[in-house]
């Protein structure tokens, strides 16, 4: 039982939490709001309520409205100038995983110099050492899905190289996350659906990296207990109040687990996926590979992991044959998809052509070659092409 | 479902996790090293050690070794003016409880003029904030008792008025915080025992709390259930290994539930005991006080909070008719006392006479009565007297 715990934001969790702006001593007077080019900030009003609450808290706000759901690094060294530019002293990003992901991402190239690929480890980054630490962030969070305010991860794409890669570090937690529910009444099911079921595998894969401890399993199977309940509710009654804030809850649990245990493999797979295909939702991407994933490692790895989350999910593990318990969690998480309605989802649908396999997975081994290693078994170049295989439709 | 979840402190978890001390960053060049009046820090070799990896890590240190069980305020200000006086720019508290609450309040008085009571809240203290911030605190934890390791507060005892005060903000949260179970091998019985029992009433407590959470009550009860499990193991077989690894980390657990959640009256019932008769272990005194305490809430309180932690100490409580599953929690908490060997603790036998109860009841009500306002029944006067009297032996 080994494990660093360090989780330094201030969280404020529940229905009219995004109030809180207008209360708090906010870390600057000047923001850069990042939203993305989407309409949803603006159409459902919670641009200008935070921009009101900003200024109730006398601070001014500039708007960076260009992210898009695959965010982009040409995207964040634009803001970043724009943060220069307007003298802005603190960036909050508004949105889902991709616009507070970009906020992070922008909040430490507005203070410090060069290309942000010179930071970021894997792939062709440089890996270079940020001198100069960040803007404050602080993350205001209108999805369940990617954790991002409970951790201190950021997903960038290099659209050249077609390299998506995570990157973080102490100055790219947020200061302050607002986890509001409120403002995810309005998520379409289909997002609802992805969102939640990245959720989910931030904490699956968590369970079953090697970094995984306690500490992290009691985040991680809280999270899988509250999204297999309580997701499939979310997705087909958007406007159910308690689905949305379980949804919430758990998604921030996962965000936690990033924290203190890590994705796996998984991640890396879907990263390629995505990196070629920006229109495939992650989640999406992520629950297309799920069970072809999770059913490789089955044998391969103790069967406790998969039991706990198993039991997590309300199966009778312990009713079951022991030679059974593992599988229980391949049936329970194939449950979970068909109950959110994504049973039916494909990577051809989203243009992904059998050929381009190989590719797809020297690019999840080359860019995200990390997360292979907390793998419990470590899958060679041809493991990684028989998943692929194995998931695509 | 609303709260705040903040606990910013990094916790180094695990065996050999003392040796972080060596390696990190230290926030500091001259550390106050803040240890008890006991022998146990030098006989044990862990000052030496500690001592060693500051100057392996560039830093000196400096030695304060005057703690009381019970830590009072004339230490506070005279370790403050020793750590002016001889330049330290962060404190380490190194034992249990008192040496890091000690170290908490030090660090603040070390910044700020005046006298320790013009700060703390509650009582006769003014409660005036904090201008100068604390210097950085290191919390070396080798007790599992108080979770001081991973909350904000310190409970400091004012000699003359018998006041004996909890206190935190912001800048009291540790750091840095070393949980290293192997530190804790040496704890004797039945301070394993009192210490063990802490942990629990602060997660207990924090179940009962208005301010109680799902987020809460995922450490608490994670807490509740393995401290039934494992402190009889600990207190019967202190070289046990997984016992005190899994004490340490209900523990923690517990120091969460003090940051997001709250002690209820219980703890200002004690305080109130051990201001007047220092010689009572705190955690001897929660469980003295105990049974007497929840029983009263028995029939008061919604019942499901008692379900939920009889259900994590093991207890069947699904097979119970409806109305008597609330109770099973007290069976439970008197089997854990019994479990532990504190079945025979006597208020009398710490020297308390039954016609102090009165005082005492009002002590807790003046100096710690903020607690009572974060019961769910509202206790009077005349109960809390009732409760010490149904609790005296």
């Amino acid at each position: 039982m080994k494990f660093t715990h360090y989780m330094p934001s201030r969280i404020f969790f529940g229905a009219g939490a995004l109030d809180q702006i207008g209360k708090i001593g906010l870390p600057g007077k000047k923001a850069l709001i990042v939203i993305s080019a989407g309409k949803s900030m603006r159409q459902n009003g919670y641009l200008d309520r935070l921009i009101a609450l900003l200024r109730q808290n006398g601070a001014e706000a500039v708007v960076f409205d260009k992210i898009q759901p695959n965010p982009v690094k040409s995207h964040v060294m634009e803001a970043a100038e724009l943060a220069r530019s307007a003298g802005c002293d603190f960036v909050i990003g508004l949105g889902g995983g991709s616009s507070i992901d970009s906020a992070k991402s922008i909040a430490v190239m507005a203070k410090n110099p060069g290309d942000y690929w010179d930071y970021v480890g894997g792939g062709s980054g440089k890996g270079q050492a940020v001198t100069n630490g960040a803007l404050p962030i602080i993350a205001v969070t209108t999805t369940a899905g990617t954790g991002t305010e409970a951790d201190p991860w950021t997903v960038i794409t290099k659209e050249d190289t077609n390299e998506k890669i995570g990157y973080g570090n102490d100055h790219t937690f947020p200061l302050v996350s607002i986890v509001d529910p409120e403002l995810m009444l309005s998520v379409p099911p289909h997002l609802t659906a992805y969102q939640g079921m990245d959720a989910f595998f931030h904490a699956a894969e968590g369970v079953i990296a090697t970094c995984a401890s306690p500490m992290g399993d009691l985040y991680a199977l809280k999270s899988i207990e509250t999204i297999a309940r309580w997701l499939p509710v979310a997705v087909k009654d958007g406007s159910n109040q308690e689905a949305r804030a379980q949804m919430a809850f758990a998604n921030m649990l996962s965000g936690f687990v990033e924290s203190i245990s890590s994705c796996t493999s998984e991640h890396s797979l879907e990263h390629a996926l995505s990196a070629y295909h920006p229109e495939l939702p992650h989640g999406a991407g992520l629950t297309i590979l799920s069970v072809a994933y999770f059913s490789f490692f089955l044998d391969r790895i103790p069967g406790h992991l998969y039991e706990s989350m198993a039991r997590a999910m309300g199966k009778d593990v312990d009713a079951l044959p022991a030679d059974q318990r593992p599988a229980a969690f391949i049936t329970a998480l194939k449950k979970l998809i068909a109950a959110c309605g994504l049973d039916g989802l494909k990577m051809s649908d989203y243009g992904v052509r059998r050929e381009e396999i190989p590719a797809l997975a020297k690019n999840a081994r080359d860019t995200m070659g990390g997360l292979f290693e907390l793998d419990r078994y470590k899958l060679s170049f041809e493991d990684t092409v028989t998943i692929f295989e194995k998931a695509y439709r």
